[in-house]
């Protein structure tokens, strides 16, 4: 007689997630996870790492993103359908697991919609800490979308910017965010055209979210020591910068390069074309940022060792809460599979 | 000020699909899948394949296993430890999720330990029933484990199977299928070899979980006319029979070549040693068994496609069924995302 025990998977579901964060506070959260993504990216070569594995179709992309430090496992199941806003859908959704690589077993499942937010935000500040002007105070935000009131959280509170500059094609989406961050007590000015926004920035973000080649910045728009933060560039198709901005800027930085050269801004570029890896910044082996006056460029496209950061930092942060999923059996001989099905009259009269 | 609501997602813990295989009857479940298998290897060239994305580990491995036909997607999840059973674990647990490809929405999370057992059984019995000769009336079960209930109940239910031989390394494995064999009213002999259990039988499954390179069955144990069902070996390393079966036989039958080659007892063979997909037999293009005195080999070691099948039986045979969990957020606007999180304190000192 089966007591149809399961295995106690905790599962953090969005409404958890968004209690979490409201709770500990956004900024404090991306401060956590930077420290997450500190720690993982200098330890960069002990992972175990591959492209995230895409199918296409013509609406849109599902993907997973799977990756590993030998002691745990983590995957991310994401997708981007632009068309979904259409339908009052969300055009981004996103969920993942962490496991334990000894057992197999998995430690947590969470929605990773607000946590992708809050690590690509943290990932942008934390890359420029190391790839902007020290000096840096204003930040221009091309893109008022979902993710760019986490974008400014992060700038605020890793390199304490204050100034924020904004543009959006749809004034609404400025008019949200701008709402938002005063909630926030920040205060920010709205552009009507990018070349305004962008004057006079150290650093700027582009985050939109229109899948197709487009070139939000031009080579005028850019300012000797400018950091370009480019986010919104993330996958075939989808690019955000001219490519003469990648041709003359002075260097380009990616995450992990056999993914971005096809899905970041370099997918514009020769497969030669000279780009090195963020996580030997980290760990002081490439020395970033050269010259004040150098335009450098974060061609980010989201790697899942990010995913893995912050499930780690939920791990951490969340201990012991949590809903149960009994979604595994748990089995009194392993070998007795058969054994796990309760006694039924189908069950008997099956054969 | 958000409500915090969320998309629904129908998920079926273990305990769930435990009730549904009682309830329906596992033999029932096993012919609904088959069906489905029938359906889909039918119009396999439709389907967007690749070899599964697999860590790797000392203690075993950690697979992803994604598939879509550009309607539905569905990914499992998968793992393979064999030393967990010392500490009292599950050597295999399984969970997936199948997902809508045109909005990229997940349309239910499944656990899969169950569903994996109940869909390698549909699919040797499907296999067999197009490779095996149609007067096959006994079947050698060597490997007595977790899954050996299913694969008897598959054969009984598809081919009419009534005679079982069955031997395990280990006889409580072996007295522990007996009694759940006579409790489905299925009789059958205990062997205490492999050669004695094989010897006179049609069919030969061989299902061990040793992660190794064994000989299971040798060339000594073949008989003309046999079908061997090859369902244990299905990782690099781990093998069931002797390279010299594959080489004398007739014929090989895989699933999905580019994996079976790594993983199935193809690994023993030179890259080019001729082997046929038998979705090719399914659709008529290729003859299958050609004589009554050959040998087949259907050389199984589990493809996304048939996780696929699974779930979209468990969609069709459960719909509206499934609890319900908010794992996804639902937003009023979908670029709003920051308004998701719920009013509170650490929000507004955020800054």
């Amino acid at each position: 007689m089966s007591s149809l025990a399961s295995l106690s998977l905790p599962v953090f579901p969005a409404a958890a997630i968004a209690r979490l964060i409201a709770a500990t506070g956004p900024s404090e959260c991306i401060a956590g996870i930077a420290r997450h993504l500190d720690t993982d990216f200098r330890r960069w070569p002990q992972f175990d790492k591959s492209p995230r594995a895409a199918c296409h179709s013509p609406e849109g992309v599902i993907e997973l993103m799977p990756v590993s430090d030998g002691v745990h496992y983590s995957f991310k199941y994401v997708n981007g359908h632009p068309k979904n806003q259409r339908h009052g859908l969300p055009t981004v959704l996103a969920f993942g697991v962490l496991a334990e690589v000894a057992t197999g077993l998995p430690c947590l499942l969470a929605e990773l919609t607000l946590l992708t937010a809050l690590r690509t935000a943290a990932m942008s500040a934390f890359a420029a800490q190391h790839l902007a002007r020290p000096d840096s105070r204003r930040l221009a935000l091309i893109g008022n979308g979902a993710q760019s009131e986490f974008q400014a959280l992060a700038f605020h509170r890793l390199l304490g910017i204050r100034e924020f500059h904004l543009h959006d094609s749809d004034p609404a989406a400025t008019a949200k965010l701008q709402r938002n961050l005063a909630r926030l007590g920040l205060s920010s000015r709205a552009f009507a055209s990018t070349a305004e926004a962008v004057r006079g920035c150290d650093i700027v973000t582009t985050i939109t979210a229109d899948k197709t080649n487009a070139t939000i910045l031009t080579p005028a728009m850019i300012e000797p020591g400018m950091h370009l933060n480019a986010v919104g560039g993330d996958c075939p198709g989808k690019t955000e910068l001219d490519a003469r901005i990648l041709a003359a800027c002075g260097q380009v930085f990616v995450e992990y390069a056999p993914q971005t050269r096809s899905e970041g801004e370099l997918q514009q570029m020769p497969a030669d074309f000279p780009a090195h890896e963020f996580w030997q910044v980290v760990n002081g082996s490439h020395p970033g940022r050269r010259t004040a006056e150098e335009v450098t460029i974060f061609d980010s496209v989201g790697f899942a060792l990010e995913d893995f950061s912050a499930l780690r930092w939920l791990q951490e942060t969340a201990a012991g809460q949590g809903e149960i999923l009994g979604l595994l059996p748990q089995l009194a001989d392993p070998r007795d599979l058969f054994g796990y099905l309760p006694p039924s009259a189908s069950l008997v009269r099956a054969a």
